[in-house]
């Protein structure tokens, strides 16, 4: 099968954003075989200046539309909210055909800003199943998004983009999976937030009952590493969470006082049946 | 400083139970420099065989009272049930000055079992912060206990004996701590148990909300990789389960709750400070 037009590689990139997605990104465009040019911008001029350093990037101006120069295609790694903001202006600053992306974890917001600035069918967004606790360039690693599930959503008059994208995914080892805006956000309310919060609640609680992280075993260090995510990107991502996500914190609070209940009456059987199922469910 | 002579390295260690923990151990103890000759035993001939086909153990005879042999020390590595109804017999069948002691997480009734059967001047128990979403032989790995803290009870008549066993678990590169026992399990209540009820009901929620584990970011992965603990080992650890966790899984049920409600009302300032709270917690 030999490549088609719209999977030829982008050849100009510019990252907007150069913390853990974007300066992650930038390290996997920079491991290619074949790299792109890649410019960058951050806010923070160390982390530009860390990322010309590292040879990552072939400019990193003080201006993020400096860095827009010829690219083929813009990936806006910034926060969701100043993703929104940004993407009408970098609309219009960027090359008229350039394609919009982003790596935010909430696609409805970026799609909708998208069609209000008029260039829905420029915009292929993204969401890398993948990130850190920590947060900065210092955290980003050139393998983050190696066997990555990456949701993409685009409108229909963008559909012609989408296959470009999702090659430049693959060629990081990532595996793109089209989506539509609002599903994926109800389903990352889900399988992404819920756990965020609930290690936010349960950290919350083991601090108040006087334990330290040093005493968590490998099971309580895994529920607690997503307390130290950082308050800042979540801000923005709980803003405009979707209320599914209220009702399944609702569902699991009442899942956790029917856990105590069944405790309390020492209901060993209904317990043991509540383990075997999840564990069938984990390893399904 | 010298070595005292109540921390002479055992020559003789026999291990009840060949799953992660007994498994684990051995393996560990036939990594030594200088290795004491293990004898092995498990319910399983499976296992046995393995363990013994992998050179760990000296023998591993069918029936336990014959792996005790010349033993120094016995340690009883099976689920909390199984070590608190061994224990006694074991206590009467192992040589007359063995240490008695075993890797359960609970260890009030390990401590009250060896009170009843009249050799708590013999036994020091330990309970390794250490283990396995897996269980049995083959998820067994002989750097389980390295850098783990374990918490060890010894009554006062046995306090002469804590310094070898403590000896012993340093030199497999583990950080041994003598706590009381009933001190021990409210802190494990908390510590362990309520971060792996904890997995088990948000894996509920997820599996009723139709998420697939394949779906689930790194974050996602960490809080569910608990929800693939063994049924059978938490039954007894549940069985024994200290009140104590019955309240905290109850804070943990209002903390989520609380968690909604401020969700629920984009009180995104109060939902930043829990965040910044919780990493500051992590980070310390």
């Amino acid at each position: 099968m030999g490549q088609t037009p719209t999977e030829r590689p982008f050849e100009r990139i510019a990252v907007l954003g150069l913390g853990v997605m974007g300066g992650s990104l930038a390290r996997a465009l920079a491991a290619l075989d074949r790299p792109p040019r890649v410019t960058g911008w951050s806010p923070s001029a160390t982390e530009r200046g860390a990322a010309l350093e590292t040879g990552l990037l072939a400019e990193a101006p003080e201006e993020w539309s400096a860095a827009l120069g010829e690219a083929e295609l813009v990936v806006i790694a910034t926060p969701l909210r100043a993703a929104c903001d940004l993407l009408p202006s970098v609309a219009a600053a960027a090359p008229r055909d350039a394609t919009l992306s982003d790596v935010a974890s909430l696609k409805a917001p970026l799609a909708r800003a998208a069609a209000e600035a008029g260039v829905a069918d420029r915009f292929v967004g993204a969401h890398p199943m993948a990130g850190s606790a920590e947060s900065g360039f210092a955290a980003s690693r050139a393998d983050l998004y190696r066997g990555a599930q990456v949701w993409t959503v685009a409108a229909p008059a963008a559909a012609a983009r989408v296959a470009r994208v999702h090659a430049l995914w693959r060629s990081l080892g990532a595996v793109p999976v089209a989506i539509g805006a609002e599903e994926h956000d109800r389903l990352v309310a889900v399988a992404s937030h819920l756990p965020q919060l609930a290690a936010n609640a349960l950290a919350s609680v083991l601090a108040a009952a006087g334990v330290e992280p040093g005493q968590l075993g490998p099971g309580g260090r895994d529920m607690t590493r997503l307390a130290g995510s950082s308050p800042e990107i979540w801000r923005d991502l709980l803003e405009h969470a979707s209320p599914e996500l209220v009702r399944e914190l609702r569902s699991l609070s009442s899942a956790t006082a029917r856990v105590a209940d069944l405790l309390d009456a020492r209901d060993l059987d209904a317990l043991a049946e509540l383990m075997r199922s999840t564990r069938a469910w984990r390893r399904a």
